[in-house]
């Protein structure tokens, strides 16, 4: 197995790399769309559960809309419809024909053309609000609590696997209330699940902040987002929370009878994350060997690999591992035991280290004797003899603390490239040498940011909820007065 | 609440009333594309789940291809490309930009055409074999055994919700093998696993046969088929597996080094269901009430009622509930307890009858004094008063007596009406007037199956497995010799 470019000798392609030799996505014959593989795919079902689970828990329900938004009302919210429309999917006919000059051929049919044009949903809210019009009469229908998971087509002209795809899948959140607190109340609590998640479930740290006016959504009043910091001090926006305010139900005509009798227009959020995660969590912890997985979203999170010559060792072999196995099971750990013949035991642990199986446990005729095992454990590399009936006690502690320390690995990184700066110098300096966040003051201008973006390519990844509205201060840029501290990246 | 139009009455009209009222599905803004709702997609969701299972216990995997194919796979298989290409959205563009003409709307940008146009998946066979050729070199590489969920789309003129819609979600399994009679194998396999879902888990009885060469999905050799009857007397295609022969192989050019060394094309399958298989739930089993769900695919399989004027009243019917509701959710029972203040418990009834709880429990003052609830069944509505102490085990059994009885009724009906006839009057009358399956000799030509299906509107469903090839007999139609005993009906 030809070993993965390393990530000193070039970030970008160690990733694709990795992505298409540990199976878990590769571009496609149509442009810009990933296939994602079992493998990749086994890990998004994990995180989709875990995200399903809390949904649920905090009262959403599942649901499912159309594919395909009419153009007419793709483009009833305008903000919406002008930050979509120049990447969307247009279908424009209904029929394909035989090609009369090219046998075998099929062409479009001309006589087939669609009265009106169907985008491919880039995002749900027109059609979502459409829907919420017919099913939104009185306070007594509100409030609304809803969940999608579906594919989102939008046309990026440069596409990565994971990050930036031209076809993703997602889940998408919208909900319906009466009042403006509670919406708002409903965006925060959502970018709070996401925290837990991302958090808890894939070991990533994240900053939660407000997203500046240029870089909300379009049709929001508000975008609450997670930022992820990368390996390569690039960081990475993983999962938003928008409070719409009115602008869909404006622009839809949704309005509800109040408790006190009168008409009012219906206040909105909408929240989603998406495949683009699997990009941060390869990014956050993955070494020059391969993927590194927390033990929680691992499809497997054990692996024993048996060494031996003779059917006889093989046989033994198996019956020592049937005993801690099913402890393990019983603990609900998953556990895969490869005897694959076609594979040599070498072969096998560049393999399950490429993959990023939490722990690997190899076991021989003189580990027989000895009545121990070899754990290795993925995150750290370090393998140590534990004894069999220790084994189940030993492999539940281990993964707790790959969790943990890939957790406190990628915070402490986090916390080393995190770089304050006063003047624009140092801006500069940090974020072409050591790259990272950037906490700085801001004066709130989108002149500043705009023109800070154009000549560095450095963004405001978000004003964080944790810093206070400095008092005093001034942006570092343009010297005026400064109305918020913020961090700066560059960004995925 | 609005009494549903009965089923004698117009079965159509009360299917898409029930299906509106009960919150499962509606028309959407978007021709012929359906608004799944959320009890709706909580049912989906139980199904999905159950068929994942099944689906992995037979070594499936899960993955994900794009939503586009390019025009150039999708008339790479001929058959398959000519079923397909009359009912297809076509994208051709990828921008919208401002009307000139026409302040705040958008048109299609045509500098903004795409080279080729892009296909959205009617099913996925061209896309996923275009990857396949790329993931197979040896036998060592096979078999494939795939599965995606996904969303696809036909341009059907007229739609049914969930019996036909524009866009549908489904499961579609892809498979590749070393040899044909491992494709076979494996095509008959998942007939088999569908048999088991939709009989053992939804309650619906279904005859396991081969299709007809007319009515074969394009581009395959053989295709299994289970075939379900509706109360209605029409037969419903309830799930189809595929053997693809080396069809798509052929079109793709996927070939393997055998075990000898030698090139081989490779064989393959392919199979579905999809939320059609809604719509067979719903007319299999439902009433003049509304939905009648078969406990195991039922979100929520129990509701209690309480029956209250004061607030110690509810509280002590909380407590009692408390005991018996634990012990069922123990037994990993769903059990809602309906403390709604809005509706009056009359309400309530009629609206766990529409959505087909399979068992309600009320319990009022009175039966606290009694120290019994009432427990009634939504199958056959008959009431019982039960001791508290005994409630538990009674719901227990309950909900597997329902089970069982929902499927006994299907398939007493079924039997019913599955008529026996020997001659076109027979057919025509029986046809017209009792509907239901109608067994018969077929002389295997297509000019028959032709002839009857223009004259009479019945098809031959399938060759059902069970029935033996005829040794003698002839068509009752043209008088030919007979090949085969087959089930035609009129059709969803």
């Amino acid at each position: 197995m030809a070993k993965l470019t390393t990530r000193t000798e070039d970030y970008s392609k160690w990733y694709n790399e990795l992505v298409v030799k540990a199976n878990l996505a590769e571009n496609s014959g149509v442009r810009g769309c990933m296939v994602i593989k079992p493998y990749g795919y086994a890990i998004w079902e994990k995180l989709q559960a875990e995200l399903d689970k809390k949904f649920k828990e905090t009262g959403h329900q599942n649901a499912y809309f159309p594919l395909f938004v009419p153009k007419s009302l793709f483009e009833a919210e305008e903000k919406n419809a002008e930050g979509f429309a120049k990447e969307c999917a247009v279908v424009t006919h209904y029929r394909l024909k035989n090609d009369p000059d090219n046998k075998g051929k099929l062409i479009v049919d001309p006589d087939a053309k669609l009265e009106e044009e169907l985008i491919v949903r880039p995002t749900s809210e027109a059609i979502i609000w459409s829907t919420y019009k017919n099913w939104i009469q009185s306070y007594r229908d509100l409030p609304i609590l809803i969940n999608q998971w579906a594919n989102v087509v939008r046309w990026e002209m440069r596409t990565r696997l994971f990050l930036r795809t031209t076809e993703f899948l997602w889940q998408e959140g919208h909900t319906a209330h009466e009042t403006k607190e509670e919406a708002v109340a409903e965006a925060k609590q959502m970018q709070e699940v996401y925290t837990e998640v991302v958090e808890n479930f894939m070991a990533i740290p994240v900053v939660k902040g407000y997203k500046t006016p240029s870089e909300r959504f379009a049709g929001a009043d508000d975008t609450y987002t997670i930022e992820a910091l990368m390996q390569d001090g690039k960081a990475l926006q993983a999962g938003t929370s928008h409070f719409l305010g009115q602008n869909f139900a404006k622009a839809f005509d949704v309005k509800f009878v109040n408790k006190e009798g009168k008409q009012e227009y219906v206040w909105a959020t909408s929240w989603g994350v998406s495949t683009r995660l699997m990009g941060a969590l390869i990014m956050t912890h993955s070494d020059d060997l391969g993927l590194v997985l927390p033990p929680k979203i691992a499809p497997i999170q054990v692996v024993v690999v048996p060494i031996y010559k003779t059917a006889e060792q093989l046989e033994e072999i198996r019956q020592v591992v049937g005993k801690f196995s099913s402890e393990l099971k019983a603990k609900g750990i998953t556990i895969k035991f490869d005897d694959d013949e076609k594979y040599k035991p070498g072969w096998k642990f560049a393999e399950y280290e490429l993959k990023g199986i939490p722990v690997r446990i190899a076991i021989g005729p003189k580990d027989l004797e000895k009545g121990q095992v070899e754990i290795a454990r993925r995150d750290t590399l370090e393998k140590q003899f534990v004894a069999l009936d220790e084994v189940s006690d030993k492999v539940e502690t281990l993964l707790e603390e790959i969790q943990t320390n890939l957790y406190q690995r990628a915070f402490d990184y986090r916390k080393d490239h995190t770089t304050e700066i006063t003047t624009y110098d140092e801006f500069k300096d940090v974020l072409e040498n050591k790259g990272g966040f950037i906490s700085a003051l801001w004066d709130g201008t989108e002149e500043t940011e705009e023109a800070i973006k154009n000549e560095t390519k450095g963004t405001i990844r978000c004003i964080p909820m944790a810093f206070e509205i400095p008092t005093e201060g001034v942006d570092f840029y343009s010297g005026k007065p400064a109305k918020f501290r913020v961090l700066y990246a560059k960004a995925y």
